[in-house]
C-alpha cells in the first residue's frame, strides 16, 4: 500500500503542512518509525519526538507548536486519525462466520443468541446462555449455566467454569480461566481440608481480560469485576474479590482473596495484594508493590510493604547512599573520640 | 430458598439463641454478608465481627463468648455446619456422566478404570492409564504413558505431557501444564544448546493445583510434589524440584530448578526461590520474598534476598525513617563542628 | 536397564579409571544421584562434588584433577557423553505420526509442508502456512495467515493468533499464547477506550518458549523475539517489544510495551521491565529486579528500582544493619550532649 501525505490529509480531514507528495508506505509508533512511515503524536508533551522520529509524515494535534520543517497533518484527534489511516496498511481484521461449527458440542439445553459464531471444538454445557453476536473461539469451554452477554469476543482456548456470568462487549483472550476453585483450605494438625468453593464469577460490561489470566469463583457469593475494567495477561484475582469499575490491572498482578478494589484504580505490573484489604477509588499502586494494609482513595503507593510513593522513593535514595552515610557516622565517631581526648587533656 | 434460624439449628444439630423465626435467604462470609444472610465465625479470635456483620444469623462455636443479642446457632464445628447449610442455597454441584464422549480420541492401548468420565474432545495417548472414577474435563490432553490414580478431577484444558504420574484424589484446574520441558541449556560462545529433558513429573495423593500453573519435567529423574500439597494459580515449579507433603504454595510463586522443599512449608504469594536450595520443614516464606540461600526448618523469612522476617521488618522500619536519621546525623555533624570550634577557642 | 562402567566407557569412547565392573542402574544429577547411578561433572569448578556425590560412576572431563578412588570415565564433552548414556535408561522419546488427524480442522486455503504431523483437534485457519516436518500438538490453534517454519515442535494447547510468524526449529510449550492483543487504551474522563492492536508477533529461528507464556501482538508493527532466544514459563512480553538474539528470559518475567532488549541478555526470574526502555547487549538483570530506566550493555543490575548489583548488595548489607547503625547514632548523640555539658562546665 502507498499513500501520499496529501492523500492522508484528505482521508482524515486534516490540515497539511510540508510536502503533499511525500510517499508513505507504512505505519509505526513514533519511536519505531522508519523512513517512509506515518506516525502520530497525541500528546503535546511528546512534541520533542518530532525532532527525533524517522517517520516521513506525522499526524499531530492543532495544539502542537513546532518549527520543524517536517511534513505534518494536523487534526483534532491524532490517535483517531492515525487509527483510520492504519486500516489502509494492515490486513483486514479477521471476521468470524456466524453459525455453529459441526465439531462444536452444544448441549441441547444451551440457548444461543442471534448471529453467534460458535467455532471449531467449542463445548457449551447444559443451561448456558450465549448473547447475540457473541463469538466463541475455537476450543473454548463454556460451563454449565454460564451466561454471556451480547457482542462478546471469546478467543480460542478460554475456560469458563459453571455459573460464570459475563456482561456485554466483554473480550476474553486465549487461556483465560474464569471460575476455577478459590484457594481455600481449613488446616488442622498440618493437613489441609478443602473448603467447597460454591460461589461464582461475575464480569461486568466492557471488561477485557488478557491471555492466561485467572479469576477464581467465590467461596460462596461471588467474585466480581466491574464495568469497563481492563486486565492484562497472567493476572490472578482470587475468590470473593470485588474489583470496581474502569480499573487498569497490569500483567503479573496477584490479588489475594476477599480484596475490595474501588473504581478507576491502577495496579501496575507484578503488584501483589494481601487478602481482605480495601483499596480506595483512584488509588495508584506502583509496579512490584506489595500491599499489606488498606490503601486510601487517591493514594499513590510503592514498595513492599507499600507506603506513599514519595516516602518510599526518598527512603530508597537514602538506602542507596547508606555506605556513605555510615562512613560519615564512623568519621563522626572518630572526631568525637578525639574531641573527648582533647577536652580531657585541657582539664 | 428460604429457611428460618430454627430450621438451621435443626439441620446442623445446633443450639439456638435469639429469634428462631428469623428468616435467612442467603449465605455469605462474615464481611460480605447482607441483611438476610447466614454467616459463621469459626475462630474465637474473630468474635468481634459479631458486632459488625450485617448477617441475620451467625453460626458460632460453643467457645465464643458474646453479649450480642444477635440470633446465633452454636455448634462444635462452625465451618462444617455452615457448609452443610450452604448446600441448601447454592445450585447443585455439576456432575459428570460416566463414559467416553464420542468426540474424545482415546488410543486403543490406553487403559480406562471403572466409571471414568472422559468428556468432549479429550485426547488420551497410547499407554496412558486412567484410574477408577477419574473425570477428564473437556479438551484435556493426557500424554503417552501417563498414569492417573483414582477419583481425580481434571478440569477442562489441562495438559499432561508424556510419563506424568499423578496419585489419587488429585484436582488439576484448567490450564495446568505438567511435564513441559525444563529450562535447561548449555551455553557456549553465547549460544544456548538445549539439554534434553528426559525425566518426568510425579504428583502425590490429594494434591490440588490451581489454574494455569506449570510444573516442568525432570531433566532426568523426576520433579515431585508430595501428598496433600496445595498449589494455587500461576505457579511455576521447575525441573527436578522435590516439594514435600502438605505444603501451601500461593499464587504467582516461582521455584527454580532442583529446589528441595520440606513438609508443611508455606510459600506466600509471588515468592521466588533460586535454584538448588533447600527449604526446611514448616518454614514460612512471606509474600514476594526472594530466597537466595537455604532456609532452616521452622524459619519465617521475608525480603529479597530474604532474612528472618523480624529482622527484615525492623530494618524496613528504619529504612522508612532514613530521611530523619540522616537529618539527625547532619545535625550531629554541625554540633560537632561547633563543639570543636568552642573547644579550640577555650585553649 | 543395567550397564557396567566398562560398557559406559565403551559407549562414549571414554577413558576408564576405577572398577570396570561397577554396575550402573540409573542416571541422575550429581546432587540427586543415589548409589548405582551414573552422573557427570561438566565444569572443573564443581569437581568438589566428586567427594560428596553418592553416584557409582562419574563422567568427567580430562581437565578434572582428583585423587578420588571413585570410578570415573573421562571424556572431552561430559554433558554430551552423559546424554548419550541417558538414552539407554529413559523411555524412548515420543514420536509423532505424520499426517493430519481426522479430528483436525484444516482450512482448505492453509498450506501444509511435507511430513507435518497435525494431531487431534488441531485447528488451522485460512491462509496459514506450516513448514516441513513441523508438529502441531493436540488441540493447538493456528490463526489466519500464520506462518510457521520447518521442524517446529508445537505442543498441545498452544494458541497462535492471526498473522503470527515463527521461524525454523521453534519449540512452543503447552499453553503458550502468541499474538493476543496488547494492553493499549486511551483513557479520557476515567474511561478506557481500546486502541486497535493490528500488528503481529514475529519469532526467530531456534527460539523456545515455556508453558503458559504470552507474547502480545504489536499495536501496529510487530513484537519480535530474535533467533536463539530461550524463554521459560509464565513470561509476559508486551506489544511492540523487540527482544534480541540468544537471550535467556526466566520464569515469571514481565516486560511492558515497546521495550528493546539487546542480544545475549539474561533476565532472571520474576524480573519486571517498565515500558519504552532499552536494555543493552549482554546485560544481566538479577532475579526480582524492577527495571525503571535504561540498562547499559554489559551491566549487571539488581533491586527495584534496579541499580548496579554490587551497589545494591552493599546498600542491602547496610540496610540489614540499620538497627545497629541507628543505635550508634543514638549513642553518639548522648556522647555529644555529655561533651557539650562538660565543655560548658569547664568555662
Amino acid at each position: 500500500v502507498q499513500l501520499t501525505a496529501g492523500d492522508i490529509a484528505q482521508i482524515v480531514g486534516g490540515e497539511l503542512s510540508g510536502n503533499p507528495g511525500q510517499i508513505v508506505t507504512g505505519v509505526a509508533g513514533v519511536r519505531e518509525a522508519q523512513p517512509g512511515d506515518l506516525t502520530f503524536i497525541a500528546n503535546p508533551k511528546y512534541a520533542g519526538a518530532l525532532r527525533s522520529t524517522r517517520a516521513a509524515v506525522v499526524i499531530v494535534g492543532h495544539d502542537i507548536v513546532t518549527k520543524s520543517a517536517r511534513t505534518l497533518v494536523r487534526v483534532n484527534d491524532p490517535m483517531q486519525a492515525f487509527t483510520t489511516v492504519v486500516q489502509r496498511f494492515v490486513p483486514p481484521p479477521v471476521t468470524y462466520e456466524t453459525g455453529v461449527h459441526p465439531t462444536a458440542v452444544v448441549a441441547p439445553t444451551a440457548r444461543l443468541g442471534r448471529d453467534v459464531s460458535i467455532q471449531s471444538h467449542v463445548v457449551i454445557e447444559p443451561g448456558a446462555v450465549i448473547g447475540d453476536r457473541t463469538v466463541l473461539g475455537a476450543g473454548s469451554y463454556i460451563g454449565h449455566q454460564c451466561r454471556l452477554g451480547n457482542d462478546c469476543l471469546i478467543y480460542p482456548h478460554v475456560t469458563l467454569r459453571e455459573h460464570t456470568e459475563i456482561g456485554d462487549r466483554v473480550i476474553l483472550h486465549s487461556g483465560v480461566v474464569l471460575g476455577a476453585d478459590g484457594f481455600g483450605y481449613e488446616t488442622s494438625q498440618g493437613r489441609h481440608r478443602k473448603i467447597p468453593q460454591v460461589g461464582h464469577v461475575e464480569i461486568g460490561d466492557d471488561v477485557e481480560i488478557g491471555a492466561n489470566s485467572t479469576i477464581d469463583r467465590g467461596r460462596f457469593g461471588k467474585t466480581v469485576v466491574g464495568n469497563g475494567t481492563k486486565i492484562s495477561n497472567l493476572v490472578e484475582i482470587s475468590h470473593n474479590c470485588r474489583i470496581g469499575e474502569h480499573c487498569l490491572i497490569l500483567a503479573g498482578v496477584g490479588i489475594a482473596g476477599s480484596v475490595i478494589v474501588g473504581d478507576r484504580v491502577t495496579l501496575a505490573g507484578q503488584v501483589g495484594v494481601a487478602g481482605h484489604l480495601t483499596i480506595g477509588d483512584d488509588a495508584v499502586i506502583k509496579a512490584k508493590s506489595g500491599i499489606s494494609k488498606n490503601v486510601p482513595a487517591g493514594a499513590s503507593v510503592f514498595g513492599a510493604p507499600a507506603v506513599p510513593d514519595k516516602e518510599y522513593m526518598l527512603a530508597y535514595a537514602h538506602f542507596l547512599r547508606l555506605p556513605k552515610t555510615v562512613a560519615r557516622l564512623r568519621e563522626l565517631e572518630q572526631l568525637m573520640a578525639k574531641l573527648r581526648a582533647d577536652l580531657d587533656s585541657t582539664k
